[in-house]
């Protein structure tokens, strides 16, 4: 992808032995890949529970219409609420980018 | 931490059974932390190999220092050539954060 466009930095914490999480974020991945303006998605979380997802977004116009979808309200409210014991949440520009792939 | 500031956005993808990787990554993380500027490192990585760092800095030209460190860049080369499948690193400037605890 070519910048500057813009990511959000989702950093989190998740509590053990929580139910539904699994199911709820495979589908609010889903979701994400299908908005408007969204250009990519990269996650990991560790066995410890500290997880980071960053989403890749053309415009913070893009990021705002997601931020308010009322299926992700629902989930922002059990994550909330219920999965994490903590999390953060940074939108950033982009202004440079390299990468490399192995051949 | 207050906008705005600066993220470094590595994510990557590792060979399997690499060797010395552990130790390189955590003396890595220890010079990050002890370097001017630096203001946070958040990091995971999933059984499957993927792994993300962010780190976070208060001028670009911190980030510029400590890209440039020796033992740094003989990392760099380390990861290029053994470690990593693929990666990438973005430079972005956090713009807006927003955070919660729980209680």
């Amino acid at each position: 992808m070519k910048p500057p466009y813009y990511a959000v930095i989702f950093s989190s914490k998740r509590k053990a032995g929580v139910l539904e999480y699994d199911s709820v974020a495979e589908r609010m991945k889903e979701l994400t890949m299908q908005q408007p303006g969204f250009l990519g998605i990269s996650s990991a979380r560790s066995a410890d529970g500290n997880g980071i997802t960053v989403c890749y977004w053309d415009s913070m116009e893009a990021i705002k219409n997601w931020k308010n979808n009322n299926e992700h309200l629902y989930a922002q409210q059990m994550g909330k609420n219920e999965w994490y014991e903590s999390y953060s949440v940074r939108i950033a520009k982009v202004e440079q980018e390299y990468s490399m792939e192995a051949l």
